[in-house]
């Protein structure tokens, strides 16, 4: 018997991570100028994949932005990152993908960025692409993306609340013994000061492709799903904010996005590939943020993750694959009733030493 | 009132972290040749504070022993860590202390070092010292360690069960809103081949000195504490093997070790100097473990710490110090209540695909 | 007027580097089982570019080979850098190419492996793609190089010694105001135990793609070439060993390859990706050789790199391309005059502590 | 027969490392702010050490200054290394001074700190000292440097020229086959905006710690001196800029002053502690300078390294001490000598890209 289940997103289950506020669309599309766009393949029997893309909107007019990174655990084949290491930043959009595809993916990217106008004699491009394996539910070994598939994500990405579950790179992926996918969060503070946005919040968004093993906890509570049978799995974790934050800063909280994968459950597997990008959209018009600022940014980020992390599975639908392989998708009802009988989950709330 | 309370491990409490077998000890003594130390130190009404020896026998007979660093969060005065990550190896035991204490006990453990028998023409040493701040409930600028504590922890050291809680490096620590300390806490798995112990048994034994922010979780259900009182805190983790893993493995353990302050509840604050150091004392008479013999050792730094960072909180005991601060111990019943109160809890178990 | 000389390798001109013993090519290829192998593109005006593969056999029937990195300057695109680093080791032969074909090139040697016999069921490849920007003699954005290009670099991969000069991924960079390209040399000594090779001899080889600007030093001596006309340079370089090191020890002699750069020149601009990986043949049926070992390995490999950078030099040949740029080759006479005006230079010879 | 030579400055010898404008002491004091003291200690037959503090006057009034480092070769007991590099920052003048005395000077820094006027609740310091190892002139192990020696190290840092040679924590070292000791050097460029300095101009300065082996060259010449008799030296090299450049700025700037140590003929041996930390006066009143500008600082560390590395050999004195060993001075009239017979030498200059 299978589920029939809609997707829905955590909070509409009525499951809320901590207790800070969400932007309005809680999605890393809160920060303004960030669109996300999806290329989904579903072909036949075989072909369960895609491209997702994080448009950052400032790069039609900066040449970069202030990015930092975390490789939790590098069995991944992250495209541009030591340029970004090195430079502390990021001069294209990142695009999620699969494994094996993810060079093409990439020479996609560099086709999109040198035909932009005004980069005629542009030479040299870093894109930034990461992947995980989906080769459990999709044929990997036949790569079906091609050049068009990231065109596509790149010119349909959009403000807005991104499709999230079994779309894009998350098409074919599986997460803690579940069905897995893509899910965004976002939490937003105040006290910074000089950031993009307006009236001096600052707003912290996130996007995961979710690939992982380990057991599943909503809010603490344990939901037993199958275990494993995929190896090279990665989770990748895309954190954009509007703080003026550096390089450095950025690459501190990508270190707490990737430790918030613990929160769910992940068991940090040898062969997964656990990385974190986290860029900033600030105009670069002033001295970054105090570090003091981070505090809440920090927070964010692991509520962020944690419920982006629960929306890529509530959200994904029952997949059926390659070699006829399945992955089912969470039920809800499971869930819930999980939650029922762990009353102690409902005071859940992060608190930090940065808010009271 | 005051809760007067006896200390308990958490398995006298009956909570168990995990499925994975334990040492004899549940500890890291129970890596063979593996002591501990401690020197607490509580004078007067200011002064509750302390050092902690982790002392590698091995270390008699050979001049290191493969080591690997992770560093979560570098706002800590670790010492020795550039010589360590540059050579894969430690020399010297490992002391745990306080803050502004780290460099004479670093003085001291040279010190030590240069009067062994033998290293009458050593000219060189690279001390292993890690801190916390334990500066609310201890006066930690009158520095009152001396050498001679140092050298007690070191000669005190012993097999068997080590104190935990309110003692040594964890007399004034405080840890997710409860009195802090030292806790420890191993784990046993067999695959491996050509280990230090016989029988083919490998074996991961932790200790920590807990001192960081966040909201306490046992098995993933929330316990109210206090908010921290004290900034610039930090989480120490040692963890030991007999398995033959050189530096380059040992420090994706001690990714791990880092990775399950998350289990409990750590918020990874900015201030906080989260460090993990692990070592080996197989002997190097071959090739170090395949790396797919990593995946056990990765979920049983896990469940390790896990436990080991309940041992230090359930075992450690209400303390009052410098300035009439108190941390007050977490409180057993309370605990077990909510564990009562969320049966969900029960079918805990970090399964891996390593086993089973 | 335009040069006309032959090519020729250092040693051909009576410049010798140091004073430590060569294999018998004075080449990567030196190393038992490592082949090199270059497709050239050199096609109306405007492109000239290409390919060059290091191939070790040795892949042929062990997944991987203990590796290690260093990024002197991340300013480049290198592939596969954060699995190498985690997992501390190559599954694929090393390719160099031009910046903006990298991820064609990555994805081609992704074909590649999937395609060798017995990897049917293989889902992930990590490929080592390096590059170097030879846009500047070469139409960059026109992304000539097909996958036909880097098969048959791989499949015309062949011992013995390899083509030097604007070759393969050289044929379109220049150097230290130079045409540059690929360049070559090895080292031998004794005193290690259980190498690969018999007798006990380790065998040092490198390959050079240079690319960056600076002031040529010969021996010591300056040659005045053209200042560079070119941003985003980059030098690639790859240690071969069949000394038995572990990941750690190669990462330390990428590192001396780095550092090599310095002797002829280097400026280390900002813009320059500059790279170095290094790779162990031996088999790891034993523990890694002890540190101390490592010593004449480095020395070698400063040795040797500072040939290969010569060798890159002075067996290029003057190119026009792109934009009729062209690059000249350095005069041999020039260098040979300004060596003989400078008779201090004949007692060249890096000695180090580790060798008489 | 001894040399009786006067100390000399590589200019007052007619030796001129590159082409660029110095600042008005060619030191590490032309950075305004910045002051240099020594403590020098000779005693006996046996005791020749000492440290040198350089202190940046605006701690006096900021927290920290923004610092990056370098770890070259990590064989060292660099203190501070891990929070340096986490906050991008120093919070104490760094000292520099013997391997096994570095922990008691690290907690007399410490003890100086919580002194200051104003920080009587401080209860964290991150001392900054670096060592290298001078147990060859002196006896170590007899750790004879004490607070006061510290203190004093710091109450008479001062502007001005600096002493060099065989001074403060370069008493006793050696480098090269000859007797090291301290060295300083600056260099200035035009072109920055918003510096700390008036009138845009940056200044560079940097101090080395000269103890490493290798075959000295002076301007690319060779100056045969004796093999290194020493294990587990080090070069430590601090670089002080004006230019408001943030700390993954200033960790490109001290890679490059670790790479400019080949320029003399360091041979990057494996027991030598090869550190570089820069840091930054500059208000922090603005953005970060573009990226752009770090070609001309980049240019200005690979001079001034080079150049104080000279200066510390010609300006050191022939020592003997524990032992009975010595360490003779280079000889001026051999270097004179050699650079006449090899006139090529007189064009060197090394340009880069960023100016002409």
């Amino acid at each position: 018997m299978e589920l029939t289940q809609a997707p829905r997103r955590a909070r509409e289950l009525g499951i809320v991570v901590g207790s800070r506020e969400t932007g309005p669309w809680n999605a890393i599309t809160d920060v303004a100028g960030v669109r996300v766009g999806h290329t989904t393949l579903v072909e036949g029997d075989d072909i369960r994949t895609g491209v997702t893309a994080i448009v950052p909107d400032q790069l039609d007019h900066r040449r970069a932005l202030p990015a930092g990174l975390f490789v939790g655990n590098g069995h991944g084949k992250m495209v541009g990152s030591t340029q970004l290491a090195e430079l502390g930043e990021i001069e294209t959009p990142a695009l999620l993908t699969a494994t094996l595809s993810t060079f093409r993916v990439a020479d996609a990217l560099v086709s999109h960025m040198l035909r932009l106008p005004g980069r005629e004699s542009v030479q040299s491009v870093n894109p930034i692409v990461a992947e995980t394996n989906d080769g459990y539910l999709s044929d990997i070994r036949a790569r079906p993306i091609t050049a068009e598939h990231v065109h596509a994500a790149l010119e349909s990405a959009s403000a807005g609340l991104p499709a999230e579950g079994s779309v894009g790179a998350g098409t074919g992926t599986g997460a803690l013994g579940f069905k897995g996918g893509i899910g965004t969060a976002s939490r937003r503070f105040t006290g910074g000061t000089g950031t993009a946005s307006s009236e001096g919040a600052v707003t912290v968004g996130v996007l995961v492709q979710s690939n992982f093993s380990g057991l599943l906890r909503v809010l603490g509570v344990p939901i037993l799903g199958r275990p494993a049978e995929q190896t090279g799995n990665s989770c990748v974790i895309v954190v954009a904010t509007d703080g003026r934050f550096d390089a450095r800063q950025l690459s501190r909280l990508a270190r707490r996005a990737v430790f918030a994968m613990g929160r769910v459950g992940a068991d940090f597997a040898g062969g997964s590939g656990d990385y974190a990008i986290a860029f900033s959209t600030a105009a670069p018009d002033g001295p970054p943020l105090p570090e003091a600022e981070l505090e809440p940014a920090f927070a964010s980020v692991l509520e962020a993750v944690e419920e982006a992390l629960l929306n890529s599975l509530f959200m994904a639908t029952t997949t059926t694959g390659f070699g006829g392989h399945t992955k089912h998708a969470v039920s809800h009802e499971q869930v819930l009733r999980a939650l029922r009988e762990s009353p102690g989950r409902g005071d859940r709330g992060h608190r930090d030493r940065g808010d009271s």
